[in-house]
């Protein structure tokens, strides 16, 4: 068990250093301009746009990837593939992102944005079913399985209509991503009562079984 | 708990890869120059100021991050937005540092480097108080929050003139900045004996309860 | 024996700092087309196939890096000069996959990555040799090691051919090059009953010693 | 101590995801020949020179980085200063690196390359005097101090002498810390027994007190 966990954790240290990578080399791609005017500062907001909204994205799969991971059990090789086939979808949101920053928008950097969007959360799907698969009924409930898999589908629907929207109409499409991005940023559900997203929440809810665990007996 | 001091783990961690990874990009934007002389090498002085005062600020943000996330208890939704806000605005840093360079400390490329630190600030503050918001009263003393406000205050306003100022004189504009970082690097504030800094003193203070908790019980 | 093991995963650390590094900034050579077509964006497709096999490389080199470090009992001299000369090889990988996607997979760029991967391979072997040599004989049995030497060759030789084939004919050599990439991944071994790989399977493998061996008297 | 302990630990895992960084973004200055011919490729040995050289250099930092920071005991502000100021000048290598390689070995950018390994050093001993000033004199005995002392100012004294000699002859200024480089790597010191340089035998001695002590109890 210790061996496992110890695999987990450097499973997640690694992934850890490919997003901080990832999120940081996106800014390599906001070239200053030439003059040295405000106007021409403000002339880079498609750079801009395009910067945001994937900070914000892999912000976002950053948070997802810490949930699920937590309950893995066993660094199994299909873990460790899919894990893999996750990363390597995120390493392409800097590609993606500097087309459509140097395009200014245009309809297909947009609508490959939004596809390479859809295909992390394809990969990201395949991650949480190989690891809720595993993972005792006990500690998942089905009804927080089913919110899980009703959410996933809802994102992954919109990332595909965003796509295709996107090679006629990009500021469309890019408005669309936006919302959905934005939709998991609220602070607050509301049916909640507390200042916490439902989105996080679950970060603070108990956990069956410590990965930590050697701090568990201290407290 | 162990979970809550995982995840805090984790978000130290990624924060700590993110600033790695800023402070050391920052040195792609020194292009060495064409011709081989002292003379070709002394001329990219702008470059050698930009990338000092930066590495500068990001070495100060890092301790100043470091420290208020010892207060933090627990990996709430809102910290870790206002945590991935504060590393956003971070991440600007080499964006104006290569334009300040490459424009040969021209005054608008200053003044947004002035306003990339003025957020920076900002975001520091609003983690700051979602931090210490949720301490206890306790662990940091009211003197201690006032002299963590004022202090906060002070250094916020400095860059906003900085800001202001560098648009129509960049040399004094850079100077403030500059003052306002080494007043914080000083090894030896005025009314203290020891050989220490008052700003990094608190780094030994003892605190209420230790987040690698499993070390404790072998002191 | 706390501070043999506190080097050892320092320097787990540290390489796996560099080997996330070396996977993203893969992408950084992925230069977007100009135009804003999905015909200019398949014209790219000698990028991508650089890219994908690069990633896949680097992916398979972690996991097994990480594989043979398990084994590792104490941070010698000669263990850290290996781990270095491994990592070196290794940092060599982005550099000919570039030129090789500049090129669209010319002859000489594909037999250097193909040079480049029998490289990473000669200093892996160089660290299995050090690692196995001091580890027990009842830890890791003669099959397994007879199992991992002629697993070490057979790879040493095929990409020693595809780096010979690949100047005259570089699609050829790229292929032999991708069967044994796709050898490594497949899921399933023909003869194991599991839904596992036999080359993963060893991760959850039990281990003699746990190097985080504070989580063990917990279970 | 606990506190203290956790800060040197965050302190070590900042400096090492620096050190992974700068010694992965040396390869980014490695650009492919346009030609596609093995002739194109052995033109760049300048580039493969620099490359190795500042590889090796950055290698042998991070042992001696690790090592020192080993016989620290708190996280005082000064040692966090010099520290940041020893990754400063490490930060630098990528651009005398790039320098370098661009102007083929040329004397001014071969000096400034010996002089950033002057300003390694000299934050090195730095850092060095402020950890061993405040270690106790059982742990650290007059004799390894006085080696220590020897060998920093020994490597001083010839990188200085490098960096004079590369103004007017780049090549043996190059050689010179080739030199110095091999030293500090040959696997076997004459008068040592084992199959382990001196230099590295301190990772394997026994510390007074280890920082990841709570694995220390289960042995």
């Amino acid at each position: 068990m210790a061996q496992r966990k110890a695999t987990l954790e450097r499973l997640n240290a690694f992934s850890d250093g490919v997003f901080s990578i990832i999120i940081t080399i996106l800014v390599l791609e906001l070239n200053p301009p030439q003059q040295t005017t405000f106007t021409a500062l403000l002339a880079l907001w498609p750079t801009g746009v395009s910067y945001v909204v994937s900070y914000l994205f892999v912000a976002i799969v950053w948070v997802n990837h810490h949930h699920v991971l937590q309950y893995a059990e066993a660094p199994t090789a299909r873990l460790i593939q899919r894990n893999f086939a996750h990363l390597f979808s995120v390493s392409l949101v800097p590609f993606s992102t500097a087309w459509m920053a140097r395009t200014r928008l245009a309809g297909v950097p947009v609508a490959l944005q939004a596809g390479v969007f859809v295909l992390v959360n394809v990969t990201y799907v395949a991650l949480l079913w190989e690891t809720f698969e595993r993972a005792d009924e006990r500690e998942i409930s089905a009804q927080a399985r089913h919110m899980m898999r009703v959410r996933s589908f809802l994102t992954l629907g919109a990332f595909s209509i965003a796509m295709v929207l996107s090679v006629k109409f990009p500021l469309y499409g890019l408005g669309l991503v936006c919302c959905c991005l934005v939709f998991y940023l609220r602070p607050e559900a509301p049916h909640t009562a507390g200042n916490r997203s439902r989105f996080l929440a679950i970060l603070r809810a108990p956990r069956r079984r410590g990965v930590h665990c050697h701090t568990e007996s201290k407290e």
